[in-house]
């Protein structure tokens, strides 16, 4: 195990009903506030309307920024960061899913920086202070709710680029699984593969003795494998959406890799993707990882086998680990099949020609992941196992 | 699942060596300190000397307050608040174990009280305010370094009680697991037994569709299960003192409980029997734990049959799951024996003759537990099954 410090303070408030004390929430922070929002569903939901009934019975004053997309953009970021200056305003409520929590981030780090906030996400200068951030989530997927990470993209550049620091954090976030009743079963699933994908950049690392942290690992996946399906069969099934709301949350707080190095290269593969096609993160996450998984497994195939045993429950083969580790793979590609999702480049319509750019773009000189070091040539050969 | 809120602001400093840069940490908070720690093995070991040179060298002044014991006394608490405010302190490091920390947290919300301490744990009054606690650990079991809660016995009325509060979460904890190296083979696996019934505690519940949680606590029981005979056999694994120090942490942390109510019977029953004997806290757990179990389950087998599946990797019967219920409580006993502890009160030399006292102090005229509410009768009929 690797020395680690670990410090969540974002204040969960979960269940049914909460986002209604969301306005006295808020007032322990500031009594003016930039309101950020996505697009329709939160204001058809009538959610926007509740959040500024709640706000205005607490006294706190608001401005509104909706229009955040899906691979949230940094032309609306700095719009962001324009208003929030001109209105004096020093608390962001971010009420939608990952998208629109990462732009409102990045619009707190902008705020206080005197250059432009993209400098912060090609990592040329570090953020050191954010607006205060709180979040009403409607998207389980992201875990950006309490995460310390936000990822914007910059359609000028076609580049999308994650950036991570403890200071990014939001405040506090409510979470009514209620909210997510009304996802189609293709957003809820891109979230799942989000989710276990969030999982699966922790598990899969070459720190040994993690013990603890690996079962904490495998009961997320398993809860996300569990109840992903009976939430596409009922969508109003409270107890399933909470299972996968909840544990959402938990796989990206970073408690799952205290002590230990995740690896990360998929996440960053797939962000090559998504930065060029209108590409869901999590339909782009369940096409790379199972790809991922048959570049690497050879370089740890007991950590694959015992993936496959403790998450998937399967047989281990003690004379074939091999198999074991492999089935293993199978199952999680035949799994993102099952609940809807591409597993191949060619279900999102992706051309085999972008390929050679996408790798290099997502490597430059340099390599990706932890788990494996991978450069150009290792990402370019995911990319086809992935056609 | 319930409703619920979750804040867990303490931050987590863990490794080898992480106590050095305690100095640094505390001045964040104070330069004017109270040292608190219990007995011997904290000065013989150099870890006080260290500590101190730590604070001087981040120019934190300091007074020195130990002779903490097990189970600790409200006179020293009410020794420790005089001297606060004697010396004006703001902040109290606790350096030791379980019984440190809780007595530091009573320290700190005495201070800014204008009646005696021991009115919070008689629940007259609650708590408003506490001084900052910061916490160096040396033993894995009490989770008291991130828990809300702190245990305190008063002799002159011969009770013990439990006080909790969110306000009473420690600032930061360091934890080096090489500190719990000379923790002798007894105290170590009294420390697990506590971690142990810290998460039974909370897996024991009539709160329906919690899966994550179950899973979150399963991971939990399963590491110290597997990592304590690897540590009685061998103290200085540094891996497994780790994975049991991590876990013990987390077990109490509230996450594990995050929707659920959880028991606490058997700590409540468990209080009587310290508060009248010396005798540990985590050797009245083994003793009394495996009694409720067998008192309580027929109320949920399937919750004792997934218990000793899932945790004890016992083949479910399928035609007959009591016997698998059954089997899981002989498994826990078993466990708790074969790390050294006892699994009777007569092992602990605590006469049946005052079975009917502690049964009556336990509950009053009202119940303890939540799993099943247990009154008198129910505690004396658990006492009697572990005589």
């Amino acid at each position: 195990m690797d020395n680690f410090e670990f410090h969540n303070p974002t204040r969960i408030i979960f269940g049914k009903g909460v986002e209604s004390q969301v306005g006295d929430e808020v007032a322990k922070y500031s009594k003016k506030v930039l309101i950020h929002y996505g697009g329709g569903s939160a204001i058809k939901s009538g959610l926007i309307d509740r959040v500024r009934i709640s706000l205005k019975a607490a006294g706190v004053d608001f401005v509104e920024l909706g229009g955040v997309q899906p691979n949230p953009r940094v032309a609306l970021v700095r719009e962001g960061i324009e208003l929030c200056r001109k209105e004096s305003i020093s608390f962001i409520l971010a009420v939608g899913g990952g998208s629109v929590i990462d732009s409102a981030k990045a619009i707190g780090v902008g705020v206080p920086a005197s250059h432009d906030v993209w400098d912060f996400y090609e990592y040329i200068v570090e953020p050191q202070k954010m607006l205060d951030v709180g979040v009403v989530l409607t998207i389980p997927a992201a875990g950006s709710e309490s995460s310390s990470s936000s990822v914007v993209s910059n359609e000028e550049k076609q580049l999308k680029r994650g950036l991570s620091n403890e200071i990014m954090r939001p405040r506090f976030a409510f979470m009514n699984p209620e909210l997510t009743f009304t996802l189609p079963p293709y957003q809820t699933a891109c979230g799942a593969a989000d989710i276990m994908a969030h999982i699966m950049e922790r598990y899969f690392t070459n720190t040994k003795n993690v013990e603890f942290t690996d079962r904490l690992c495998e009961a997320g996946l398993k809860t996300i494998i569990n109840n992903v399906p009976q939430v596409l069969e009922n969508p109003n099934d409270y107890d399933a959406r909470a299972e996968v709301m909840w544990t959402g949350c938990v796989a990206h707080n970073d408690l799952f890799n205290t002590g230990r190095e995740g690896d990360w290269g998929s996440h960053s593969i797939e962000h090559e993707i998504s930065a060029l096609f209108d590409v869901a993160h999590g339909a782009g996450l369940a096409v790379i990882f199972p790809a991922w998984m048959k570049y690497v497994y050879k370089h740890d195939v007991a950590r694959f086998s015992q993936f496959a045993e403790r998450v998937w429950g399967l047989e281990m083969d003690h004379f074939n680990p091999e198999k074991t580790a492999l089935a293993g793979i199978y199952r999680t590609e035949a799994f993102f099949r099952s609940i809807g999702l591409p597993v191949r480049l060619s279900e999102m319509d992706v051309p085999v020609e972008s390929i050679p750019e996408m790798a290099k773009k997502c490597t430059g000189t340099g390599t990706t992941g932890n788990f494996i070091k991978l450069n150009t040539a290792a990402v370019t050969e995911i990319f086809n196992l992935a056609k």
